[in-house]
């Protein structure tokens, strides 16, 4: 089969990668379309010491599998847990001890014609949501996990830093409870994609913090982000840092202490109500879109997504 | 009267100091009993900017006040709040955004024959608790404050790293939930004095930090504290920073994302949950004790404060 294929140092378009090998509750996946995210571009450069086929955002279709699943459509959770742990016993699959996670530790995943995933992680997608919205399952359901961890109430006071593509959805996400968003960000063609979903914009450049948010989101994915989110939010107030930062932080956090924040780190979320929003059409998915490859051009595509200001790339599967 | 001051370079004893003046809804108070808290080593240090009278750990008699309180025993909370900005009017008068605080910020503190305190301010303490256990109110409800803030269950697997003063009242607090609580620290001699109040205890170098506890409390004072605190705790579970660290951090956050760490910086508490504990001696405060010095050799008392591995050091008024 065609895969993207890093070696450690080289991501390579491979015609003849052999299929992948289909495990014990496992389903063999045809990817329709697969979707590039920053943590694909820190894997290029070494994050996790990654080999093998990477991407984790995909939508495809079982072409072997349990019956009741074999040519249907579905998205997948990319947290493979081993279901027996202490950890998994409290339901924290996500952070199983012994997980392998698709395209990003131990496991290939979703750049290639076919991939092979657990059942368990697999969900159907409603005939309704178009492939092209479909395979923002994974990163939708990250920004829902920020739902699952801090309660907001409406009115709430929430700035959301960073106008990237995660920045873009949690955006969206919180705006749906009824809280009072700001998405803050460096680029007006990105702020102008959520104006019209209920979501206040403001330019870094024009925007100043003032203490005074309940919950600011940090999606920034640079060091810089935290302190600006510390200068935003209000005494006892609740930060969320969404994005992994490799680079060293180096700040006094005794505002931390002081302002008794809270302050929550989150990463996977859980997939259903991604998949509800989807079918629903209550987060604009679809304008985040960029351009999308083709798989033999799969490596043109991750240099494409690399530069700056560039949105979702997708990879399609035929 | 007599009184400590600090000019911001040089920290003397003045035997003609003016007497506090008392303000509209304030009471003048005798002080019986001072501690030093490692907050007063600081603003020696500059910490805040502070001129004045330190001191904000105290048990006095009302001289002055309002006549029920008159001739009374009390104690007193730190944060002298507006009562009238929003924040006040969400119950979060501890982060005012217009406060003084005693001995830190804007207001004489507790190294004085007297002190002016805001009756609000003012809690009564019972006869049965002495004043060498009273006066330890202030830092003991600082420790309730993370109780106020995070929910332990019995049976929950808690660390406290650092057994100074703060640490070695944490590790007993949270213990007084059934949590099973491990206090780890460098001095035998203190991690001594809680061993028969249900925590365990650990060296330092004969620990290592196993990645399984539910909530790990930071009262190092140092910013070595938080990289063993994100080893120490398990995904998804509970950091609490309870000691402010001047200054910066110097590392990768990362941890707090991939494992969905929550971060709880922690600072006053409420007092009458310490009141309680001292009357039913459910905590044991007095074993902390290192000296009691006269108001008159005061500045004698913070140097001997300041070196190593010092417990409470009391300041007495008369």
């Amino acid at each position: 089969m065609r895969a993207l294929s890093f070696d450690g140092t080289t991501l390579r378009c491979i015609g003849d990668h052999p299929p992948p090998v289909v495990g014990e509750g496992e389903a063999l996946v045809r990817m329709r379309l697969a979707g590039i995210c920053s943590t694909d571009l820190q894997i290029l450069a070494g994050y996790m010491g990654f080999t093998g086929v990477p991407g984790h955002e995909f939508v495809g279709e079982v072409v072997d599998g349990p019956g009741p699943l074999t040519g249907r459509r579905v998205v997948g959770e990319i947290n493979y847990a081993c279901g027996r742990c202490p950890t998994c016993q409290r339901g924290l699959g996500r952070h199983c001890p012994h997980r392998r996670v698709m395209g990003i530790l131990a496991a290939d995943g979703a750049f290639a014609e076919y991939l092979a995933v657990p059942v368990a992680n697999l969900h159907l997608m409603p005939d309704a949501v178009p492939d092209e919205a479909a395979v923002f399952a994974e990163p939708l359901a990250a920004a829902f996990s920020i739902l699952e961890q801090v309660s907001l109430d409406p009115g709430d006071d929430v700035v959301v830093l960073g106008d990237g593509k995660l920045g873009l959805l949690c955006a969206q996400v919180l705006a749906g409870t009824g809280a009072a968003v700001t998405l803050v960000g460096k680029h007006a063609e990105n702020l102008a994609l959520v104006a019209d979903r209920g979501v206040a914009t403001a330019l870094l450049g024009a925007w100043a913090p003032d203490g005074g948010a309940g919950c600011v989101v940090d999606a920034t994915g640079s060091t810089a982000g935290l302190g600006l989110a510390m200068a935003a939010v209000r005494p006892r107030g609740t930060l969320v840092l969404k994005s992994t930062v490799a680079e060293d932080h180096d700040l006094s956090l005794a505002p931390l202490v002081i302002n008794e924040l809270t302050v929550v780190g989150s990463r996977c979320g859980l997939f259903p109500p991604a998949l509800a929003a989807l079918e629903g059409e209550a987060v604009a998915v679809t304008p985040l879109i960029d351009s999308t490859f083709p798989l033999a051009a799969g490596v043109d595509a991750l240099a494409h997504a690399a530069r700056p200001g560039v949105r979702k790339v997708l990879i399609a599967g035929q």
